[in-house]
């Protein structure tokens, strides 16, 4: 039976979940791992401040400690990665979250990372994080658009505004990869990529693309 | 047709190429590219000095220069990443080294990274590689087994002190990655692996898997 | 009427609490602020590990959410700060982390801090967050005593551990300022700085010092 | 009888003394140590250049070489904190550096700390004296407002320029606790603090108050 | 018989060898060592891009493997330092590169360093090698004046471009000390430092005068 | 008429002067500056505290007031570099610390540094040093022999202690060049050379080859 990649979006927006698992159908080939994606119904319905993160960091070691036998691998999609460490404490299974494998993946490609957050208030909790993994230094700058989860699915309105944070990335700050700063931004990452010329990374497809990996080659999960 | 990745191993030894091509068969799935290996035959027989990675890089671009219509995605199969940011200079399509990969690979599995050297000259190298990526925070340790590239070839010999150098990283300076530092090393990653109850990544397999999931998703070069 | 200082224990156990209510006594002059202790009963027995502190966020928040007309200012009493950032993003009062005033107290004295911890598994945690703080660099050392909460209250057998771990921060890692890694080890911060002959902070006692302090001068909390 | 502090302005600018004697009235509580302001008749009118700084740190040297009995614990009221590394190395008493306090209280505050210089010499002794520290990383900018120690006095015309700079920090380099890089600004602390909405810290007075705390808790001097 | 100092200029660009020959008049005292200057035939006319420094690297080895003998100490004359790491081990004769030795010289003038490149190009590659030296942190900014080699020749319209970009390393990001990041660039030192009021340093200048000091007080070659 | 370097020994030890005026002969060559050592005679006879260190910063301040129209460049002559910072803004002559200039040269050698200083109680001031230069991650390691000024002249004893910490620097630490962290030794540079096989710095030295050069090429002083 094939392996099965858990991938759990810790907010409650099931349009999130949607959009993330259409965005998943390139990493759906032949003989892959199955990709399925859950919602936390309990969670927020964006994740935006730090309190948000604490309780959805419940929410998914709740799920891993449930379902950890059901899955070969699992991804929380979610920029703030929470409870990533604490499930890595209790699953033997690899356990990707979307910020670190989001950096991660964008130093692969040799980047000055430009980070596009949703709101302003998240900025100091990214750069926070990114110290805590010692990866700030590869950081040019993070600049938020100013939606919330819910405003961010209007594309006609929004499309605009996440292409000029973007252009003041790649222009100002000399950024040259894009690091999608939200799991729920996946929908604009063709028409940034194709507006600015840089490679633009959706951090639950590269999480993703790293659990299909580690499956294909057999990592063990470090704890 | 099937996209295809170029895995060039600039050292001559075609022993390592052999064993390199044998270490990605885990990545050709039904609908994978085509991943092919070449050695460059002028190459040096290992690449063991400052002078060879000068002397590879060389042959890197060149290769590049004369095969970029022929490949989708490319990776250099050397520890030291030859040419790497060079041939990103010339060519659109996406390049992976397997050090810069290596680590980035390591980081997603939250690592504190042990690296296994295979020649004492190599480690202050690595360390300045790993400075000028600003990820070298990210190294508990790169301990060398003071074999060179020909002698690497001795299983019977060489498990042993690898195994020893293995257990000194994560018992010593608390690796809980382990980071193979040798495209010449992939056949002792199984044991160590098994060994040592920790995640190894071999770079070049960790190189070519982001080839794979970059075709897959359609990112572009950074430059 | 006299200012009030709400210093929440997050975890469930009373005698820790009845611990730090002793610890602080020195702190309650005549003209002090209140200065109280509550015990957060849905709290994990010992805060021990990530998850742990994930939980435990949670309930600080919504013990501030609740009760933040209570009190002037708030101390949270674990050296994992769980809930702080969250919390200073929903009341205008100042709000103190153990962990983050007992770094800051320990520079204040000029030192190279060596951090007692209890488990060895709080000990990479405890890095993660000092560099999120950018803190790290001052840290000479974080060594464990391998003991969980519970066990830390049994004085005749501890003492000694604790005593072996203090000689070892200041004797091998050159540090001359002791910090406690948890909020259950006030009882011996007096018999650690009479046979090390150096300072030794308890980061309840700072926490709630700085308080004392904040509210003497009026300090907006930051935000 | 109760404890005693020295607090030394080692310039010899009388008004200064008296400006900081006034604004660490809140501390003086109840039960408080004594806190007692000298001037060092022979120091610079004010301490404006390194050579100030050598100078006034041979006067804190000899104050405390002739005073150390005197009192319980010391206090430099500088922000370039002279003499206190010489002075740590005669006495056993807790001495207190205002910068290094300074900056300690602002990190408790949970800050990212702007300063505030008098002159635009002092900023670049400023930087150097926070990289010794290993605290410049929390600094998210010293702006000057170029006024020397005697200016300083002239409320007036002052008080636009410093909120000027103020505003600046706050706005421009995104500073959420604001640090005041001289002792003479005391007096400004209230207005900045009503019109920025952000902590304000007078180094002196987080020095002071450091000094009570320690005597309160009874805190070796660390060497 | 005098000492010998053997100055490679990796490009094939004989005009600048030229120049830098006359810059190194000033070290040609009565007893100084003899001071030549060679010219790298096979070398690309300017070293532009990092394809053209592992070439130049290449042929830097050649040369000293040929010329070791001939000379007592080495300078490579490129600001990019080619050869340089692997030259150093073949020969047990001190081998300075400009790069290094430029940042190094005008660390000892106690400086925030501004650097001017030729191409934006050389900028990302600048910046690699300096964190790989450890010595990012001492640069200011690296502004280029986007010229090529070839064009840098063109004194007339050259100097007002270079002089701008020196104003904007002073003014906007306060260097104080100016370093040409560029071996083509010596004719332009003085016209520079006469605008400016800073020192500037030629890297070429200052790498064969720490040979000149490296032979008369014996230094050994570091490996 | 000849330029004048002026060395100033600042401790009143004429024994430490009269040493390091026989190790600067090599740089008196036929077309050199003059090169001039003073002893202050008001200076303590070894500078081993911080203390000590503030007392001859305003000693050599007093020097350069007196004597700056005396000399073309300066050289303080001690490895706290006392003064220097404070002498750049009053006189527009180059002057070269010991320190900052024995680091800048052991960084062109291609250094991992190991330092050998006389006492325990230096080890922590010159690492605050070399951190507020931002150098400090050069240094591998800071050692102390154990000695005192006075002490350091009874070569035969001497020898071994100081040979000891040499060999522990390079075989412990992997240093590759090792610097002397005091004025005082000179004389051991030698030996140090010839039985470790290491480059060896005497930073009295270093500075005034430094001062050599700024003379014949012109440099400016940084302010």
């Amino acid at each position: 039976m094939a392996d099965r990649i858990l991938v759990i979006n810790p907010n409650s927006n099931k349009q999130v979940t949607s959009a993330m698992d259409s965005a998943l159908e390139p990493l759906r080939t032949a003989d892959a791992p199955n990709i399925e994606c859950v919602t936390i119904d309990e969670g927020p319905m964006g994740i935006e401040s730090q309190n948000d993160v604490d309780r959805a960091a419940q929410l998914v070691i709740k799920q891993i400690e449930r379902d950890q036998g059901q899955a070969d691998a699992f991804v929380v999609a979610c920029y703030s990665d929470p409870g990533l460490s604490g499930a890595r404490k209790i699953t033997y299974k690899p356990f990707f979250g979307s910020a670190e494998t989001g950096l991660a993946t964008s130093i692969m490609l040799g980047g000055r990372i430009g980070v596009i957050s949703i709101l302003a208030v998240a900025v100091e909790r990214h750069w926070a994080y990114a110290r805590s993994l010692n990866l700030d230094a590869r950081i040019v700058a993070d600049l938020p658009v100013d939606l919330n989860v819910a405003e961010l699915a209007n594309e006609s309105t929004v499309t605009a505004q996440i292409l000029e944070v973007g252009r003041s990335l790649r222009d100002q700050f000399a950024a040259n990869v894009i690091l999608l700063g939200c799991a729920g931004m996946a929908r604009y990452r063709q028409v940034l990529e194709d507006e600015l010329g840089l490679p633009v990374i959706d951090p639950t497809q590269a999480a993703v693309a790293a659990a299909v990996t580690a499956l294909r080659l057999g990592y063990r999960a470090a704890r």
